[in-house]
């Protein structure tokens, strides 16, 4: 059997062909075009898995970010898709393309790629972290997915890390995605260019507007004072809500996905540092802290490994 | 079939003779006298067991503070127990009462009881606190009790709600233990005395080394100012912790034991409130939070709920 993944965005979609041990054997990436409606969307969704499909695939995986029903297969809402409210997206797949098809949340499907081929490999109990836009959470526990009574827990990136910090947009103040998110990163990055100017940060993004993380962590790479402020609160909150998660779960290992991940070192070692600050002496040793090494192919690779997880490998 | 629960505890232990829907039919209550050691207090725990014992008790749950290996029936440590190491506490509870004996670390087995004889029936997402000289956790995700990998989960009284807050016994500042336990709610009042000294706590007290948090809430209750700032510190931690365990685990239950829990609205009303503050909106509504109705006796029927877990009710 080969497994068909579909990444669904808001700007691309990708569906890749891959093998039951997670290689990508084929990959199409195409523009969403969220604003030609969903029936567009699930056209050409539906198009590309036919294009990749031989005998030897009778499902598919969709990662699909917002809420969704993932018994009945239904994205509920989602910011992404503005017209899209309780979308029956599996039946309709399935009727176009005859296929047994699965639905998952993305920040969950990110776990359960990690598990199934990524760092979670052979583990039971997970906790990932998407840094993105957003941050997304998706946890295993004793072996299975955390979702809770309706299917909307693993929360992780709203759990309050700065009493009275920024207001995250979920309308709480102080959230990790508030802080430790690219787009908390981006808005630290606007507001501080009246005092720190002369930083670095500056200097490579061109324009103020411009400065993103991958600036700041360039910048504090090179030993930029302000970059560095700036990371070291960025990495603080994320170490205590990772301690906090270390403490619930008691993981084998907390891996770290999204375009932060990416940062490599100058993200890595002071969290990994500030963690073991955070937590209890008899949980030292106990944990790994990882960057994601599925890197650009955890969406497909995430949405493959649902069909894993639901038909039981 | 009837069922045996030992809450075996630093200063007494109980041991109920408990009916199989959660009735408490006997109860044995003596001094633990750990000072005699071990063998001593495994003894007469033994003792009171057979003493409650009949044709219909195959079987005895026992509840212990520290950390236990639940697999092997060992405790490994305990705060409470300063000469237990590795205590096989199964096999020699087994060996002097012929029953097949299950062990389960306290906090757990709060929640567990809540699960079968209290406010988690019929629940499969369950958060349970017990606020007492320490803040305990218990988890039943997916109707399953959350242990992690090496069984130490579910820590929740060691997340940080304050960031460099008060120093918590485990060496990290601002847990939620050093701000919404009893042993915190003390300290808070003695060191508040020297500039609230006319606060109607140290009336109710008597001396200030007395106040605690009955006298707490009691004033606070009566529209006592001072009484009323530290509840609303201790409120607002408790629901910044909740809030986030309601993301994480989106439960059907938020269930407060342990002293403080018997405060009643003085505590709960804020809470509520201000846990709403914090959630997410498509959370609003989702769950409950209430105080444990097991109250004195759920040390027992937690104990005696062990059984139930494990030979699967």
């Amino acid at each position: 059997m080969k497994l068909i993944g579909v990444d669904l965005g808001g700007t691309t979609f990708s569906v890749g062909l891959v093998s039951e041990d997670g290689k990508i054997l084929k990959k199409i990436t195409r523009d969403t075009l969220v604003v030609n409606g969903k029936d567009d969307v699930i056209r050409r969704v539906s198009e590309a898995i036919l294009e990749l499909s031989d005998e030897e695939t009778p499902y598919v995986g969709i990662g699909s970010p917002g809420s969704i029903d993932r018994e009945k297969g239904i994205v509920r809402f989602s910011p992404n898709f503005p017209d899209w409210y309780n979308v029956h997206l599996t039946e309709e797949i399935s009727k176009r393309t005859g296929k047994k098809v699965f639905l998952e949340n993305d920040a969950n499907a990110f776990v359960l790629g990690e598990k199934w081929f990524g760092a979670g490999k052979g583990h039971d109990h997970i906790v990932a972290l998407t840094l993105g836009t957003g941050i997304g959470g998706g946890v295993v526990t004793h072996g299975h997915l955390l979702t809770g009574k309706d299917g909307i827990g693993a929360e992780l990136g709203h759990v309050v890390v700065e009493p009275n910090g920024p207001m995250c947009n979920c309308g709480t103040r102080g959230c990790l995605e508030a802080i430790s998110s690219a787009t908390a990163i981006r808005r630290f990055l606007r507001e501080g260019y009246k005092k720190y100017h002369e930083s670095l940060v500056y200097k490579l993004a061109g324009t103020p507007e411009k400065a993103d993380a991958k600036h700041l962590f360039d910048a504090a790479r090179q030993g930029d004072r302000f970059a560095l402020m700036i990371r070291d609160r960025v990495v603080d909150a994320l170490a205590r809500a990772i301690a906090g998660y270390i403490h619930i779960f008691n993981p084998e290992v907390v891996i770290i996905g999204g375009g932060i991940s990416k940062a490599g070192d100058v993200l890595f070692v002071p969290l990994k540092e500030r963690v073991i600050d955070y937590i209890m002496p008899s949980f030292v040793g106990t944990y790994e802290i990882v960057p994601s090494p599925l890197v650009e192919d955890a969406g497909i690779l995430g949405a493959a490994s649902i069909i894993k997880e639901r038909i039981g490998g």
